[in-house]
């Protein structure tokens, strides 16, 4: 008997059919004598719906009456598989966020779970029953319903999971795990059976939207094992865990692949601000003044002009960002008296990623000689402790990804 | 400045264009320097998509799931009204009825409210805001959400304006008032200014659907006065009342009209169980049969067959009941030796209400004459302290209340 958490996303449980079919997998994990904890997000398009009706009826929406709106859509999804569950003979009930003790900050719209209480889940559980819990919300301290922001089924699952102490979070979904690249992009890419929380939160940035980053940095806070895998098939999916755990699973000491995926973000445009005066400051000017307009900065790279003190600033932003960016640049180019803003949007970003890279330097190098062999030409390039990330023309990013998942051997990891 | 209370339908919210012409309205009331409150049911056809969905997971859906899911409606529309006023300056709140301290018994599906806990209503209102309520539910001891049955959202409201000692509870619907009778029936009908809540009661439960009786049993129980009125036309419609309050609005000790209203009833089939031994226990036999099986009974009259100790009896049901009430009785008839089941589909009942007619009592006989002069058989007859119903043939109904509307002088009514 085992205390199991599982999650399932909005497609997964997007049809009365699917939702029955849960149950009944649900009901066999039951029978065999296991304690079910269920998170469930809004069925398919409901939050859309919603989203178009609210928009009908206001320009700038209130952030509480979002909430109290929005969350109903997990309620609806909650309350039909404790019924599908209880109609084939499996005691179940379906809690709102609040009745699962889940108390957040007072902040609509994107709080954070403080704390859960867990009287009330660990007494339905008592009495037997399956507890299905409307994922991405709970309720503040006035009693107010509060929904917890981007990706909040996952972060609701594995906070609850790791309140339950429960070994594993399932969360299941319309893939059936974490590869080492896009499937589609390139057919020798593999499904990874384990990666670290810090490699899934960096491909998770990059573009490999199977797990919002909140919930992966909450799982690394708790050290709660996240299981991703596929709602429809049975099969297993990849454990997202910390670098010690996945060592003592693999049973190694030191693991032999430093890169352990490839990402390719084509939603990405490059602008240059050329021949800045190099003074203290001019930095914090230009991104300050980006920031005040929510535009978010990805890479930046600094680097000193040849013509004496003056410096050219690239760096990128999402490509719907462009515009606006661009213009915020030149005022403040303008101002600092830089002489040219420049911006390309043909452009993308491949990046590999791997916890092990930090300890094996030769890996950028085997990367930029990849890429060189090719002509492929490197526009920026920028490293962290388990990434390293080149921006190149957009044309040929999908070669690129298979050209280095090749060079790094990626169809062989495990 | 007034406390004001206002109630409003599914079919009044049923769409955003509606909703933001009622935001605008709520405004002016609000600007006008008036504390309101506003109940509303869930947009249009919500219930019945919800319905449809629950009955695609489940063969017979567990009750308190079905709070859960229901519930959900009324707070889309509740904070869609919300966001609609805060879009337009006009700071609001919308409450479930949790929130709202809307305590019921602890029955799902059509509890009672037991009590309103209005601290958080009144601060709200303090505060200055539009307090929006989901009408129809509310939480029981355990924090469970419980829907208060059919026509919930009416009963809210009545509730809801008695805590807090309104006036007047308006509510809106899509028919402007109480008619002497159904205006697509007979063109002379008059809407009615003022109707007893008794009068309302027998009207309500004769068809005229447009208040649900179990909100005008709450509305008579606290005194509460309802204005039922329409939500498109602004015009006052029919103010529903205690006979007290009534005579004093008339500024008349006595009401001249006995006859307040009448109702058709198509939905009606007789049956006839002939020759029962005339021996006490074979009504509460008949009867509790027909009860077990869920069947309601309208009219009942028994009469002493000519033919010495011998009984007719016969009572109506609603037509859809009519083939399962006729197995039970003939099985019954069988039991108690009765000679005959007969019945008749082909019939429908017309009703003259009227709280006056009590002092009255040339009323029945004016109603009888009426039909005879026309050569209308009467098969049933029943009669209440404040009705008089016929059953007769289906196709002289329409016909019978036009003359009948005629001969009592209902198109001078007010």
């Amino acid at each position: 008997m085992a205390l199991i958490v599982h999650k399932y996303g909005g497609t997964s449980v997007g049809t009365p059919e699917k939702i029955k079919d849960i149950a009944q997998k649900l009901k066999t994990l039951k029978a065999q004598g296991n304690e079910l904890v269920v998170i469930v997000s809004a069925m398919g398009h409901t939050t859309d719906e919603l989203i178009d009706l609210m928009n009908k009826v206001a320009d700038s929406p209130d952030h509480r009456e979002y909430d109290m709106l929005i969350s109903t859509g997990e309620q609806v999804s909650a309350s039909l598989m404790a019924m599908a569950l209880i109609d084939i003979g499996c005691p179940a009930v379906s809690l709102t966020g609040g009745q699962a003790g889940v108390v957040t900050e007072d902040i609509y719209k994107k709080a954070r779970i403080k704390h859960i209480h867990l009287d009330r889940l660990k007494s339905e559980l008592k009495a037997g029953k399956v507890v299905i819990i409307t994922g991405f919300q709970g309720i503040d301290s006035k009693g107010d319903i509060i929904t917890i922001g981007r990706g909040g089924s996952d972060t609701s699952a594995v906070a609850i999971a790791a309140a339950l102490k429960a070994d594993v979070c399932d969360i299941y979904t319309d893939v059936d795990g974490v590869y080492t690249t896009d499937p589609r992009i390139c057919k020798t890419a593999k499904k990874l059976k384990y990666v670290s929380y810090e490699e899934m939160l960096e491909l998770a940035s990059l573009g490999a939207q199977v797990l919002h980053p909140r919930s992966v940095e909450c799982a690394s806070i708790y050290n709660m094992v996240i299981h991703l895998r596929s709602s429809t098939k049975d099969i297993e999916g990849t454990y997202i865990m910390s670098p010690q755990r996945i060592a003592k699973e693999v049973g190694k000491m030191e693991k032999k692949q430093a890169v352990r995926g490839i990402a390719l973000d084509e939603n990405v445009a490059k602008i240059g601000v050329l021949k800045v005066p190099d003074k203290p400051g001019i930095a914090a000017k230009i991104f300050g003044a980006l920031a005040t307009e929510s535009i978010n900065v990805d890479m930046i790279v600094q680097s000193i002009h040849s013509a004496g003190a003056l410096a050219d600033m690239a760096f990128t932003v999402e490509r719907a960002d462009l515009k606006k960016a661009v213009e915020v640049a030149n005022i403040v180019a303008n101002e600092v008296k830089a002489e040219e803003v420049v911006s390309d949007a043909d452009v993308c970003k491949v990046s590999l990623v791997g916890i092990g890279m930090v300890s094996q330097p030769g890996t950028a190098a085997r990367m930029f000689e990849t890429l060189s062999k090719e002509k492929i030409n490197i526009q920026m390039i920028a490293t962290s402790e388990i990434k390293i990330s080149c921006v190149i023309k957009k044309e040929q990013g999908k070669r690129v990804v298979q050209l280095l998942h090749d060079a790094f051997d990626l169809d062989k990891v495990s």
